[in-house]
C-alpha cells in the first residue's frame, strides 16, 4: 500500500549502496518482527547504481526506485549540500513523503542534512513548535528514549515539554510501553536543581498529563529510571557522541585484554558483549514532530541495521505516532 | 613546614574514617610520588574517632588534628548543610587555609558542600570570576582533563574562557604538559557550531595567548584530541556521572560474560581492564579558582585514592598553580 511505503536513501551511509540495498532485500526476506513486501519499500537514488547493485545481489524483486542524482556525503556540511545539491537522495526521500508517494522514510546519511531537509521540506506536525531527535538505548534489556539528540541545541521549556510528550507517544505506540515514565536530564533530582530553563521546563513537565518521574542524574540513565529521558540537543549530542565512542573504547579494551588468551570461547564471549552494549538495534533514531515519518540511522549501518531502521518506520506509521502527537498536544493547550 | 600542609577531611566519603586515616598513612608510607610526612597533613574531624581509628592502624606517627563535631553527610543539602552544621569537618578544613594553618585540603565528602563551602569561605582568586571543577580522566595513558564538572551550571563566555586559563595552567604545572592544547565541547567543529554562549567562548579562547584547537565533539574526549576540554558546569557534571555509570556498568557485563569460564587468568585480564578504564588515579577533582589549594576525591575512595589525592594537593601547593593563574589572568586582562 502507497500510504504506509518507505522512501530508503540507497545512497545514505558508509556502506552505501551495497548495505542499503542488502537492508532492503532483508528487510522484505524476514517476516518478523515487522512483515514489508517489495512494493512497500521505495528505493532512492541513482537508478543504474540500484540495478547493478540488486543484480549483483541476486535481482530485483519489484522495488519502485525514485530517481535522484546527488549525493550528500557524510563530511557535507548539512545547509550547503541541501543548497547545492538538490536533487540529492536526501531531498528525494522527503519529496516522496511531500508528494504522497511514501509516508516515511529511512536515511542512513547526513543527519544534520536529513533534519534539516525534512524540517524544512515537511514542516512540524499541528501544535509542535520544534522538532528533536529520539534514539532508544537499550542496556540490558533496559531500554531508555533520550531526546533531543541534537536537532534543537537552544530550546525553550515550550521546546522540552513537547519532546515530553513526544517521547511519550513514541515508546507508548511503538516499544509498548503502556505509561511511559518521562524524566529530565539534569544535575540533582531535586526540581530547584538546573539552569533556569530546566526549573520551568521541571514545572511544565510537573503539571502536564504525562507519568513525570522528575530530574534524572546522568548516573541513572541506563538505571531503568525513566522511559522516556528530556534534554536540549546540545547535551544529547554531546552524551550521544560521547557513549558511542566510550563504547567503542571499552570494547577496544575488553579485546585487548582476551586477544592473549587462546581459550576458543572468547569470540562467543565478545559477540554477547557486543549485543549487550549494541544500541542500534532500534535501528536508528527517530525525528520526532515532523509531519512525517523520518528514521536516521547510523553511518556506519549493516544491512541487519538498515532493516530494522525500516521496520522501526513501519511500525511508527502502523501505530500512528504522529497522530497521535498532534492528539496529544491538543490535550494540553 | 605547615605553609605547604594539606588539611585532610577524615570523616568524609563512605569508608570515614578508617579509609581516609589509611589514606594518610598511605601517603606517608610511599616515597614516590610524592614526599609527604606526619607533619605535612592536618586531620580534620571527631579527635576521639581519629585516635582510635589510628590506634586500630598501628598507631599515631604524628599528625596534627584540628578537632570538627559535625559532619555532612554523602546524601545532605550542601547549602542547608552549610548553614545547619558549622562545625564540620568540611569547614573545618576550609577555616584552616583561610587561617593559614594549611595551604590545601583534600576531601572525599560532599562535593557541593566542599564547592560551597570553599568558594564562600577563601573567596575567589584575583581576577578570577566564578571557580570550576576540573577533573583528569584518564584512557589507556591518554590523559584529558574536563572543567567545569557542575561548579557553574550557567556560565558565561568569560567564565568558560577563564576555565581555558586556569585548565591549561593546572596541567602544565601539574601533569607536566608543556603547551596543553586546549579544546572547547561542541556539537561539531566549525567555529559557527553550538550555541551563542559557545560562539562567544570560541572567539574568546581563539584570540587569547592558549593553545587553543578549538571545538571538541563529544567523541573525540578519549581520543587525545585536547588535553584541557572546557565545558559548562551542566553539561560537565551530566558527563561524568554517566562515564561512570557506563564504565560500571560496562564492567558488569564484562564480569557477567568472563564469570562463565573458569580460565585462570579471568581474574587478572579484568584486573587491567580495571586499571585501563579507571579515571580517579589523579586522585580527585580539583577545585580551580579560590584562594587556596582544594581537591574533592569520589565518596567511594579507599586508601590508594585518598594518598593520591593529597599528593595531588601535594605537587598542585608545589607546583604554584595558583599563582601562575593569578599571572596568566592579569596577562590576559
Amino acid at each position: 500500500m502507497a500510504g504506509s511505503r518507505i522512501a530508503l536513501d540507497v545512497m545514505g551511509g558508509d556502506g552505501a549502496p551495497a548495505a542499503t540495498l542488502q537492508g532492503a532485500l532483508k528487510a522484505i526476506a524476514d517476516t518478523s518482527p515487522h512483515d514489508l513486501s517489495a512494493g512497500d519499500i521505495l528505493l532512492v537514488g541513482d537508478p543504474e547504481r540500484i540495478r547493478e547493485g540488486l543484480d549483483a545481489l541476486g535481482g530485483d524483486p519489484g522495488f519502485e526506485i525514485r530517481p535522484a542524482s546527488q549525493v550528500i556525503e557524510m563530511g557535507d556540511s548539512p545547509a550547503v549540500a541541501l543548497r547545492k545539491k538538490p536533487d540529492s537522495s536526501i531531498a528525494g526521500c522527503v519529496a516522496a513523503i511531500r508528494e504522497g508517494q511514501a509516508s516515511a522514510m529511512v536515511s542512513m546519511g547526513n543527519t544534520g542534512a536529513c533534519v534539516g531537509a525534512a524540517t524544512l521540506g515537511l514542516g512540524t506536525l499541528e501544535g509542535v513548535r520544534r522538532a528533536g531527535i529520539a534514539v532508544t538505548l537499550e542496556f540490558k534489556g533496559r531500554a531508555v528514549t533520550i531526546l533531543d539528540m541534537g536537532a534543537n541545541i537552544a530550546p525553550k521549556p515550550q521546546h522540552l515539554f513537547q519532546y515530553g510528550v513526544m517521547g511519550a507517544t513514541y515508546v507508548r505506540d511503538v516499544l509498548g510501553v503502556e505509561s511511559p515514565r518521562v524524566g529530565l536530564l539534569n544535575v540533582g533530582e531535586e526540581p530547584s536543581k538546573g539552569t533556569d530553563l530546566l526549573k520551568e521546563t521541571h514545572g511544565l513537565l510537573s503539571g502536564g498529563s504525562l507519568h513525570f518521574v522528575g530530574n534524572i542524574e546522568g548516573g541513572l540513565l541506563f538505571r531503568d529510571a525513566a522511559d522516556v529521558v528530556v534534554t536540549d540537543g546540545f547535551t544529547g549530542n554531546v552524551v550521544l557522541k560521547l557513549l558511542e565512542d566510550f563504547a567503542a573504547f571499552m570494547m577496544e579494551q575488553v579485546l585487548t585484554e582476551l586477544r592473549a588468551h587462546e581459550a576458543g570461547w572468547v569470540g562467543e564471549a565478545l559477540a554477547n558483549l557486543r549485543k549487550n552494549i549494541d544500541y542500534s538495534e532500534y535501528g536508528g533514531a527517530l525525528l520526532l514532530g515532523v509531519n512525517g515519518t523520518v528514521v536516521i540511522g547510523h553511518g556506519r549501518s549493516e544491512a541487519g541495521a538498515v532493516s530494522n531502521a525500516l521496520g522501526l518506520a513501519s511500525r511508527a506509521v502502523a501505530a500512528n505516532v504522529n497522530g497521535h502527537i498532534v492528539e496529544g498536544l491538543a490535550a494540553v493547550r
